[in-house]
């Protein structure tokens, strides 16, 4: 490696250059993301109907489409020194064996203990609720990235939390189940017999391993029943957006401090938290018209609402109990195959990234994981860390947009986001070792057959 | 939190600041630790003894007990940087938790895949292994820090890599084994019936679960036996300690940087190669007569080599096949209580801190393991990061002298290392969790009589 890099292997901002308020990319779109509507009559939701679901200041920050900064409270600027800012690091190993004049830079949000980005919301989300003189928070968790979060900002605040966990992950990952008790958590496998949705999903289908869009139903049961609890959610919503456009906001600031702009842009997309977060000030200039970057959302075959959902009204949830969301969609009764491992099993997309990605402000394509899996063990080795299956979906299109320029000889600068790490998906990463790991794409009738159960909406 | 705190929550050092050097306490130190014997003819061991076991240059740094300041080779500096400089945090939330005015630091080693400040040591025998045209290195791991740490130098260099891994480990942490096998380790449950002594352990104990001493006797066994291979080890010799400098040369330059001098400096001690490390810059001063520190060992009460060992010759292995090394020890045959969780289970503990305990340079105190999770655990809720068992020996002192400022209102500055990350220990969390933890201290007959089993050696 060069004796005289000008740019260091990982770039941190000072706490002095640390982002003071969150961007909402929203305020630059000329087309706003749909609103959410009431499944009951159809129309959008006031802030009314959602203040028993949502804490105050969130419903707020959801349906403001129009401040373009948001302050973060002091508390939770404080909270975030703890574990931000995050490395910028530029991948010098990994451009050495490709061997490609690109560039490559990957954000590393996996430096703490919840192994991802998700704490940037969970502390803003909990805040809030603390803020409001709530008792606790309740929330649903899959793979346990969101839950672990949750927990750990709720027993820094002193919050009870509520976590009900998919009851296959329950089951297949008790180790993220212990590191949210160790946090102080309480969690229910789902469905569960607590909620009456859970009673009458178990009953429907006796055997089931539960699903996400089960268990938030029943986090928001039991939010709405109990006096001084709420709901909170760990993507999709336009809330959480904000707040992780932290993520963005500390790229840009660092690759401002050496004068790199980024050509592409690349994160991995599930409900969208970390795109949305990644790319929020970067969409903001393309918005604007200020400059122009190529913006590439990686998401699963198997689960593949952007590239192969319809754009429509539908259920966030499988109890229909939610707010329907304009979004891409599989339909709200898509299940991902068994075989697949990791988050970005959400079925819908968020409603802003879907609204850019309908405008044609960016890209979207689909990985396998097995091919996944290659990329982070070749990730692994050669930048010495173990990435989550998830983030891994961006180092898959980062190597192969690397790849490209080393045949073309073009030095583009790539920035991907590297949302965690794999340290709980080791079950994933003995499949793929033991050659046993399998790939599935869904056929076009069983996207059909979910898509056809959308509700009828007009919008 | 005060608004304007001079100290940031983290000090990174920029990479120029990084040290470009290993510091070696033993030439500071009046009375040397003593040296290596051959356990036949009972005499020192020379390089030409060493060499067949060890690498040259490592040996060369191993038998080294002048020269102060040792270059890292560019090549070391290079990888250091992917996961270099490691913060050195003000713990300004422990402090308002435990209403303290002393100040806390710690020196975080986790945010690396291997979870732990193993990796600093494991990079540079890896390097000299391959710069001596080796194939590959052997070694055992325990907890499997080791291990994944020096599956992970191998796997940048393009190395073999064995692990003889504990069988017990191998079968309770089969998450561990995965990550090595993920960085193409090859990894073996010891003992085994690929090494002579392997065989001869299983034929004479034919249930037993290993120990780590046994796995040292396989490794050097296979490394000796092999063309192309040495042995590598991630504690207790010089050399470790040596490149665990590293640890504490940052430390003292974040600190410097600030002004600040530290009253009290813990760590963690299993066979010391944290401790080493963090203290070594400090215990130079200390040597040297410029400056003083209460410089704290802590180790589990349920192996308690520093309090309630014996400061002689040893064997480093269960095969009595490695060098006698001088040391406090329990003895080469005593093997820590079933309950016991994570590390620090070696019998042994560094000639160095061995030698520097003796002449009264350190304190060492023990604590029992009920205590150590129930600070872990408050530790994780308030700083925000899940402690591996053995970093929260040192978290319990830490915070225990923190509590004696709060009631004396002396603002003492504690430095404490936090080695790594509980990611792959949460099956002793879950029994923590559970209420099903257990402390034990064994007894005085015990402990003598595994030490009375110590070779007879003049030295």
């Amino acid at each position: 490696m060069a004796e005289e890099q000008k740019i260091p292997y990982k770039i941190y901002l000072t706490e002095d250059e640390m982002p003071k308020a969150w961007y909402n990319m929203r305020s630059d779109m000329k087309v706003k993301p749909a609103p959410l509507l009431n499944p009951g009559t159809g129309q959008p939701l006031t802030a009314e109907e959602l203040t028993p679901i949502f804490c105050e200041e969130l419903v707020k920050q959801e349906l403001d489409d129009d401040t373009a900064f948001i302050e973060i409270p002091q508390e939770i600027r404080d909270f975030y020194k703890m574990f931000r800012p995050s490395p910028l690091v530029r991948a010098y190993c990994l451009e050495e064996k490709l061997k490609t004049p690109a560039k490559i830079y990957y954000k590393f949000e996996g430096n703490n203990t919840s192994g991802s980005h998700k704490l940037n919301s969970a502390i803003a989300q909990a805040y809030y609720a603390k803020k409001q003189g709530l008792k606790g928070v309740t929330t649903e968790t899959g793979a346990g990235q969101w839950g672990t979060a949750l927990s750990m900002a709720c027993a820094y605040l002193g919050l009870d939390c509520k976590v009900y966990m998919v009851k296959v992950s329950y089951e297949q990952k008790p180790f993220r189940r212990e590191v949210m008790r160790t946090y102080g958590a309480s969690v229910v496998p789902s469905p569960s017999d607590t909620t009456e949705i859970g009673r009458k999903i178990l009953a429907e289908f006796p055997g089931t391993t539960g699903s996400l869009g089960c268990a938030i139903s029943e986090a928001v049961e039991v939010a709405t029943k109990n006096p001084g609890y709420r709901y909170v959610l760990g993507s999709v919503l336009n809330q959480v957006l904000l707040h992780q456009s932290v993520i963005g906001l500390e790229t840009k600031i660092a690759l401002d401090k050496y004068g790199i702009k980024p050509d592409i842009i690349i994160g991995c997309a599930g409900g969208g938290s970390n795109l949305g977060g990644l790319i929020a000030p970067f969409m903001g200039e393309k918005l604007r018209g200020e400059a122009d970057y190529r913006i590439i959302a990686v998401e699963p075959a198997s689960c593949p609402s952007f590239t192969r959902g319809t754009f429509a009204y539908d259920f966030c949830d499988t109890g229909m109990i939610c707010p329907l969301a304009k979004m891409y969609t599989l339909g709200s009764s898509f299940i991902p195959s068994a075989n697949h491992a990791g988050g970005l099993r959400f079925h819908g997309m968020s409603s802003t990234l879907s609204q850019l990605y309908h405008d044609g402000y960016m890209e979207a394509t689909s990985v396998e994981q097995t091919e996944v899996f290659e990329a982070a063990e070749f990730f692994a080795r050669t930048e010495g860390i173990l990435p989550a299956p998830e983030s891994s979906h961006a180092i898959r299109v980062a190597i192969d947009e690397a790849k490209k320029c080393a045949e073309t000889g073009e030095e583009k600068t790539i920035v991907f986001g590297l949302t965690g790490t794999g340290y709980f998906d080791l079950v994933a990463y003995q499949k793929y070792n033991d050659g046993e790991m399998s790939d599935y794409i869904p056929t076009d009738e069983e996207i059909a057959a979910s898509v056809a159960k959308l509700p009828k909406v007009e919008g």
